[in-house]
């Protein structure tokens, strides 16, 4: 099953399935007013929604219509918890060459993670609003999936069954205010700005064998005002996601619609490219002395496409965004 | 203007206003359904809110009952964002002794600040689950400012008026895991668990006086099983609450009933004692080569409750809590 978010008054829109060829979608305002409600009652709700997209498949569906990516808003606007691992180790080796620091204490066996922002997620072809160039503009490519309730102490054999959907993520990033952020130690907040989401979030299901063993077997594709930059698999995590969800729910209970990200997809095999500058400017650190990649200006496309590993499109969509200076806005018309 | 959030079926609560002597209250739901959504249209709700606190001094309004602080959910179960800073340098030097590491760099000129989870906060008299005592259960007494919108990049000069509300605050820490932590420069996670609220969120008015240069000018008493522990004053922050949340806005916009902490309310001045245990245990290494204070053990209680400079007990009612035992719960009747 597949599911979008339409925009409309409220913070959290409306819920749309969305057809398996992508060209039509149906209101599903009957079963559920939104996604984050929907996955509070996900046992209620997850039949009747798979019938409405039976139904759309038929052509019979009432309020079916024309599905437009550009309309969707990110599968969920907020969610209770954003937490992002950092589950390919090959990522997290280049980085600490791209921030010039030691490695992390234990990364290979203690999943290392962070809390981002989760009221403010951008659709797949929204403008990405930034302060200033400065800042170390990137992107970083991901996956994740979406819980429903897990309770405190859930251990990984448990929370696999937790996973309701699986999202596209772009977890942009600004690499001049993340160094320090690191060095304080207590993590990126002005280094992760709003994190946008590809339109579609699916079941399980959709994908086949691709989601087995806690991870997807996808090729995330990534580009820069067309140019591929990567196209690394998300198989080479080494923590699987119900690892990453048990670490998240250690200590705490994780409330329906929670978000795990599983961190910059990157591979070991260099020749895939990066799903991040930071990385591709690291590896030219270490062949050439010093990066030449340039970090993002304003007006610069980035595309992202999950495909399976045979080459065919994954039930994402694309991600299509461009790099917008920021317009201050009078004090109370944000949001 | 002094108002909390009782409990019923949903996820925000409702809203009621309290009276001056905090021993009646008034349903504020024919104004706004829940603090949430006051706060999204504050410009609209304030006038009737504050003509509903009025009635309510004079005996005439509506659906007044007995106000009960032991009903009380946190002012805000949920809210957008949840940004604390370490505000007190005094705290921060100590917990480099309490954590054995270096000083974070340019903590005095720039806000250090992590991201918490903000989807499961406590109210001020509920029990609140541990997995476990060897995780270095401690409480942290803090004071927290409430937002409206705030748009991406506002200035320290323009923040101070997106202040809505004032609440008092204990950020439980568990220190054997944010040691941790803080060595990957990830940040806290698993080392912050749901953090709890005294009853009462109160407008800058409340306070007169002891709100200015944007920082409480309140001392926050904290016991430990009836034993004094800490009287603080709020008023050391080395940055003040606008400052905290231009530093939170610079890349973001915060969304209406965003939270902001001032950090560990912590002293020069030794005498006052302690804001948290690691504190007390930082001092006790300076002065006898070892820390004597164990962290809490489940049955202990942790009050805490902000009085003004003249010993006058402040608007936000106070937080009494009990450590307990986390009961594992069957997946899916979390939250």
């Amino acid at each position: 099953m597949r599911l979008a978010t339409y925009g409309d008054d409220s913070i959290d829109g409306f819920l749309v399935v969305v057809s398996q060829d992508q060209t039509r979608a149906a209101d599903a305002r009957s079963v559920a007013p939104n996604l984050l409600a929907a996955l509070r009652r996900w046992s209620q709700v997850e039949a009747p929604l798979r019938a409405l997209a039976d139904d759309l498949e038929k052509d019979g569906a009432d309020h079916a219509f024309a599905f437009d990516p550009k309309r969707c808003l990110a599968p969920l606007p907020r969610a209770p918890q954003w937490c992002d691992g950092s589950a390919f180790l090959n990522h997290g080796l280049l980085m600490d060459v791209a921030f010039n620091k030691p490695p992390i204490p234990d990364f290979d066996t203690i999943p290392v993670m962070y809390q981002g922002a989760s009221d403010d997620f951008l659709g797949s072809h929204a403008d990405v609003p930034f302060v200033s160039e400065a800042d170390g503009i990137d992107f970083e490519g991901e996956f994740g999936v979406v819980v429903d309730d897990v309770s405190m102490a859930t251990c990984a054999e448990d929370t696999g069954k937790h996973v309701r959907l699986l999202v596209q993520i772009n977890d942009w990033s600004l690499r001049a205010l993340g160094a320090h952020e690191l060095r304080t130690g207590f993590g990126f907040l002005q280094a992760k700005p709003s994190t946008s989401f590809a339109p579609i979030a699916v079941t399980p299901d959709e994908l086949g064998d691709a989601w087995r063993d806690g991870r997807l077997d996808m090729v995330l594709h990534v580009w820069l005002n067309g140019q591929l930059v990567g196209a690394a698999s998300g198989r080479e995590m080494a923590f699987s996601f119900p690892e990453l969800i048990a670490h998240a729910a250690r200590t705490r209970r994780l409330t329906a619609g929670t978000i795990i990200g599983s961190g910059t997809v990157s591979n070991a095999d260099r020749s895939v490219g990066s799903s991040c500058l930071a990385e591709v400017r690291a590896i030219e650190m270490i062949d050439h002395g010093a990066a030449r990649m340039p970090f993002l200006k304003f007006g610069d496309r980035v595309t992202m496409q999950a495909r399976f590993a045979d080459g065919r499109a994954g039930p994402f969509g694309s991600i299509d965004q461009t790099v917008v200076r920021a317009e201050r806005r009078a004090p109370g018309t944000a949001g």
